[in-house]
């Protein structure tokens, strides 16, 4: 079969990719813009596209039968434009990425490790145990809050569960789960929402999740509570959060997807209209929470999974539309 | 019975204390000196004392029953002076906020929330996903070596394999216990310290495990492996640490636990004597890995335990020494 890697993003996961498929797959890379010599007929005979985009302005890959997102999210391919035997998978496989960065930065709000090294470089004692005023909570007498509950909030639970937290879920059906100490379904979102000491939502972008936390979502969370994305920006409504965040109606926020996003042609942007960047209750991370070499890996082993099942003609995994 | 807490240590304990034992008893305060009216006698005819130190300057309490550090360690009591009729326990409930230091510290060196967030203050964009130079590593693919295994280590144990980590233990006596890969004994310590990304020492300091952690066991370390220490110091060559991250001979250090510390007149001071503080491979704080309200009320519950056990002539917990 002819495999293509469709730009810069597919190309993150090129590498060693030849030693997890079949040697006779010919393997091609593309550049983003198809405007290389035989780039463009390489992309309409492809038997299996490896990209995150798929749109009118392109080329049609007419030849393929599965069209492979090396990412979770495939808002960016309009699958209107798949030939009728293509079929549509994405990859997960950046979970244990997601619960390092949510565990990572919740205790960062309990242990403060930098101040302290700080310090004590200049030989004050500042948290030095003995003394009421260098007293810090623990994580793990508090409640988490998972709105959602797909492989990243599951895998959260765990390491959260482990941490000693008790662990609350809301979600579209109800939750039945050995890390789930309570959950509610979205019609009790605010009850839920007022019942932990940290929200996490990890909701993809979807009709039903635009704008999901507005207001008076957000008004209903504990005044000390913090609030965290690791979904996607829309699901939050962004002048509800900020205006949440300037006024300390909540505890703080943890915030790694955003409203705005660098584009080709310009590289540094604020990542929302709202001034985030004044505010001081506001973690704020550029999209980063998913991207390690384990999630890579992961990717490739699913990508290599269903292009071996291709192959054999085996009913593939992580299908999310078609073939026709 | 006359319930003494003695000094600045022990004051940290008595809030609210009076609503976890009977209220027949009499629950007084005394400062470290004992020199205040009638201190010295209430502290001679207490009948139990609440402290972290005796020593032959200070007043022999002839009538305690029950001498009971708030503490782990006592080091600072000298057992010679407790009176044949007296018990000696101490307190651990430290276990949980000292395993949020570790996994927190590792976690640190994995998910770099500082500087991401610092970056894209500036509208950059540092370690947005998608891109190679943003990749960064999981702690869950990495193995910790767990030197010694007692209440600390047990705690961090679970966690760490919660986060998806490989659990070594190198311990005195052979260990088998679910959370636990692979152990060796002490006479094979050398080998366990080659087999671990993060060595998490948590012994505590005796005439056996003084110096434990010398050059030639620090050389069996992987080059880029981190050694932790929230036992006390001295477990670890004071020389050969400093030594081994002046040359980077190892990744890095994360030290709670040192070799000098203030002192009533020196309330600053540097805590080795080796300039630890011009390093930047070792993430130094002030002894602080147990301090927890949640450690203070964990504690608190041992000292009521202890002392309705005694009311009521039963056997007492976490004894370490007499009556004789």
């Amino acid at each position: 079969m002819k495999i293509v890697f469709h730009g810069q993003n597919a190309a993150n996961f090129r590498q060693g990719f030849e030693q997890l498929v079949a040697p006779e797959h010919q393997i091609l890379d593309l550049s983003d813009a198809l405007d290389q010599a035989g780039e463009r007929a390489h992309y309409e005979t492809a038997d299996v596209v490896i990209g995150i985009k798929l749109n009118d302005s392109m080329p049609v890959p007419s030849q393929a039968r599965l069209f492979h997102a090396p990412a979770a999210g495939t808002d960016a391919v309009n699958t209107t434009l798949l030939p009728a035997q293509c079929t549509l998978a994405n990859c997960f496989g950046h979970e244990n990425a997601i619960a390092e960065y949510v565990i990572a930065a919740l205790l960062m709000r309990h242990v403060p490790l930098a101040r302290a090294d700080q310090d004590l470089r200049r030989q004050r004692w500042t948290y030095w145990a003995g003394r009421p005023t260098a007293l810090r909570t623990e994580l793990g007498s508090q409640t988490i809050g998972l709105l959602g509950f797909g492989h990243i909030a599951q895998t959260v639970a765990l390491r959260a569960k482990a941490m000693g937290m008790r662990v609350h879920v809301a979600n579209r059906s109800p939750i039945q789960h050995p890390t789930v100490d309570q959950s509610w379904t979205l019609d009790a979102l605010h009850e839920f929402m007022g019942s932990a000491d940290a929200v996490v939502v990890s909701l993809p972008l979807t009709d039903n999740t635009q704008g999901l936390v507005d207001a008076r979502a957000i008004a209903a969370m504990r005044a000390d509570a913090v609030l965290m994305n690791v979904g996607r920006g829309a699901v939050i409504e962004e002048k509800a959060l900020y205006d949440a965040l300037a006024s300390r109606q909540i505890g703080g926020a943890v915030i790694d997807t955003w409203y705005q996003y660098p584009t080709p042609t310009q590289a540094e942007c604020a990542p929302s209209q709202y001034d985030f960047a004044a505010l001081d209750n506001v973690l704020m991370t550029p999209h980063m929470s998913g991207w390690t070499s384990g999630t890579v890996r992961r990717r490739q082993e699913t990508l290599a999974e269903n292009i071996g099942r291709l192959s054999r003609g085996e009913a593939l995994i992580n299908v999310l539309h078609g073939p026709r």
